[in-house]
């Protein structure tokens, strides 16, 4: 194993083996071409929050346009074998594989759109077998930017406008796990990561400053701070608690002085551990005192919007946040639960046959069609969003949503209402038809889109819950699916 | 962005800015060639568990074999500002760097070894810039894959040595989170992952079924199973659940005795919703009284050590336990809190000069020295480990240990204990030198070295405490370091 082959290959096999073994069957009977419909969706926010940031979109685009199984590939898959000892697939089914190029369409939310429970994210539609194929990617890839986008955008309302660094490269989930990370918390709103590669990959600004290392080397600490700052005039935000904080913010102090007689700035001072409210208080008097008001305080130790919360509310004086661990992972709920569901299939006779799983929980049941979220908007911003079957799109005059989970919440819209259809073409016959964004255009939709919301989404406690709904036909027919599958339709 | 790109980058970027800017000062104030220790260390098991399982080293290795700034690497850092607008790296810096390769040695624990709080997983020797520029991705590729080898072991001890097949590709924290994830769960002790990918690069057996939609794909389930026996006889482990699992079980019964008279045999079912100890028992009863017997029962749904357990005491007839997201992204901690710290530096006398950093907390307090792990062992297995000071090595004649966090614990080693220093040289002169093993071998030494300890550091409540402590010098001196550090040493 070299870990340049990991990132030289071909991604084609990023994938579960059942959409291969299933590949093989659709192609055995058949059925390679039957054209269906999946959605990626997933059934509740993260962090039991009231909204999600799509992202993600990007990589899933590049995966698809790269997508082709290499000789590496199918000469690995000619060697897998199934329980009788014999081959596991047919080298028909191999030289199918060896000529396959994505021709399905995907619709998609673009990345920075807020969105919410059972809306899809993605809807890809085309020959079943590519279809299964790209199942697991655009999971992969999507479920985890999306998760931190997420938290991202939770922790930089936590702080209030304060900017928030990501720093958790190191504590992040494998190589890709810092990396994606590192964007999909730019897309949530921080300012900058300490991630030079992303930085590098993305164009996303970087900060650092030094570590406690830097001044274990030296024999005291304000020597440290004093070489740190002729090397590095322009970039001194000085790490102030290897020994004791207090006395590492007077020696930052006396450099910070030093720093401006010679026509430079101290950009601040850096707390990475103990009571970070009383520090940064004692903190700000100091560097006050010695007229060092410009002089910033960052803060870090496994910060997250609930430790930013509560320093806030303790009058903390921290004007810059590091947050690794906890945004990069994800911590308190490492994974989205998104899922890639079939919603219709076209039969025999060219006609789409909608279908849905069952499950005895009702949250758990996916809805059938080909579907697409309607978000109607007033002047005041997002009013709800209705999911609707394509196949039977809601009339014009009149549009009633109705709560997958309670169906005696509904909602009668005005026609009068603007609309907007939240998925777009990204991919037609397998050609990438999205333009490329760049990361900040994506950054500011995020916000652009949280700001068309009651505040309340953003709560994080019990927050607001903004309607989503089913359209009326669209739930009366699954309604009438469930039952008949259920044999509980008596008509 | 290309996400070619990623996967075709200099990985030598995948860093903190931070390690840039020490190094940039060190290089400036002319002591880039100082030598000195670091220590990648954790502070607690994870998982509130009795053990840490070390893994990752060969990614980190592979790292340090392709370590070398790129022209592109070069060009990206001539870009970034100081505060003052002007290069925050001096031309000089940058020439300096694209120079530079690693002449570090490395020292480490090889893969798969059992491991303990504070005991150091990898030591670097070399010249400080280059052991901080290595600081990041040792701490990424190590932190992540350990946490993920010893959360496997876990679950495949709650097993009880039923297989555990991992399948967390769709909820992995990226690419390299799910590619990773397998390796490290491999490494710890899974049969088998669904990750095709990681099964071509890393030769784990991969295994899968298929999903809903193959069985939504049909109008009936009956059907759906009958296509997939006659596609791929020799793999059928058929979902029973997309309708109504006993149900379910009933049509694949019906099917595994098809199949049964055609010369094969059905591998299983797959149960993956519901109350998994009743489905399962019915399951069982409904597969015997066809007299298929041989068929076994692969159960899913967000299994962890935990549910596993439950099931286990609940009389489940799971034979087979397929673990996804709960795994991959160690659901319950996601994070490892693995750091790097300087332990010692060359002085101007080329002496070695112990180093430490302070902190309120004493177990945040790191230990100065070149460090090593002894671990003693008698008949029965691993007695005790002792962190010691290569520069003052315990007597051969009588060895103390004491608990770091707690000095009135002691142990006296008798001498004719077997002994053996974890730490095996890995890269010398920036050489690798450590052979590459097969994961085969890895995987097997987990449960070599999980079988020399007292079975109750696997326990998942409260576990076995093992002793490991500090070398009776190593802690007197550490002691007197942090006292002299905090001014209270009155000699």
């Amino acid at each position: 194993m070299a870990l340049n082959k990991i990132y030289d290959t071909s991604l084609t096999l990023l994938t579960d083996l059942y959409q291969l073994t299933m590949a093989h069957g659709y192609w055995k009977t058949g059925r390679a071409e039957q054209e269906a419909v999946f959605h990626l969706f997933f059934r509740k926010n993260p962090f039991q929050g009231g909204y999600t940031i799509a992202a993600g979109l990007e990589y899933a685009l590049e995966y698809i346009r790269h997508f082709q199984f290499s000789e590496d590939d199918l000469s690995y898959l000619k060697t897998l074998e199934g329980n009788d000892g014999r081959p596991l697939f047919s080298s028909g089914f191999l030289e199918y594989l060896a000529d396959l190029r994505i021709t399905c369409d995907l619709a998609a939310v673009p990345e920075g759109t807020v969105v919410f429970p059972h809306e899809p994210l993605v809807r890809v539609t085309g020959p079943i077998l590519q279809c299964q194929l790209l199942e697991t990617a655009l999971l992969n890839l999507i479920n985890f930017q999306t998760l931190i986008a997420t938290k991202s955008a939770r922790i930089c309302t936590a702080t209030g406008g304060d900017p928030v660094l990501e720093f958790g490269l190191r504590r992040a989930q494998g190589i890709d796990g810092g990396l994606a990370a590192s964007r999909a918390a730019y897309i949530g709103g921080c300012a900058a990561t300490s991630n030079v590669l992303a930085g590098k990959l993305f164009g996303i600004p970087v900060k650092g400053t030094h570590a406690h290392s830097w001044v274990m080397s030296y024999d005291d600490e304000l020597s440290a701070f004093e070489d740190y700052a002729r090397a590095m005039p322009n970039n001194c935000v000085f790490l102030v608690d290897t020994y004791d904080t207090l006395d590492g913010v007077r020696n930052a102090v006396r450099v910070g002085i030093q720093l401006k007689e010679s026509g430079h700035q101290m950009v601040g001072i850096r707390l990475d551990s103990g009571d970070l409210a009383y520090l940064s208080i004692e903190a700000r008097r100091l560097l006050d005192e010695a007229g060092l008001t410009e002089a910033a305080i960052v803060a870090s130790n496994d910060l997250d919007e609930t430790t930013i919360s509560s320093l806030k509310m303790q009058g903390a004086k921290i004007a810059v946040w590091g947050v690794g661990t906890r945004l990069v992972t994800a911590f308190e709920q490492p994974a989205l639960g998104g899922v890639y569901k079939l919603g219709a299939i076209r039969n025999e006779d060219q006609e789409w046959e909608p279908r849905l799983k069952l499950s005895e929980q009702a949250i758990k049941t996916s809805t059938p069609g080909i579907l697409q979220t309607r978000r109607y908007l007033n002047e005041n911003g997002a009013v709800a969003d209705m999911i609707f079957n394509e196949l039977a799109p809601p009339t014009s005059e009149r549009s009633v949503l109705i709560d997958p989970l309670d169906s005696t919440r509904r909602r009668v819209l005005d026609d009068k209402l603007d609309s907007q259809d939240l998925l777009i073409p990204v991919v037609q016959q397998g050609e990438i038809v999205h333009q490329h964004e760049s990361l900040s255009v994506i950054r500011e939709r995020a916000q652009q889109q949280l700001d068309l919301f009651h505040v309340g989404i953003q709560r994080h406690l019990e927050p607001h819950e903004y309607p989503v709904g089913l359209e009326q036909g669209l739930y009366d027919y699954k309604t009438e699916q469930i039952l008949l599958a259920r044999k509980l339709n008596h008509q």
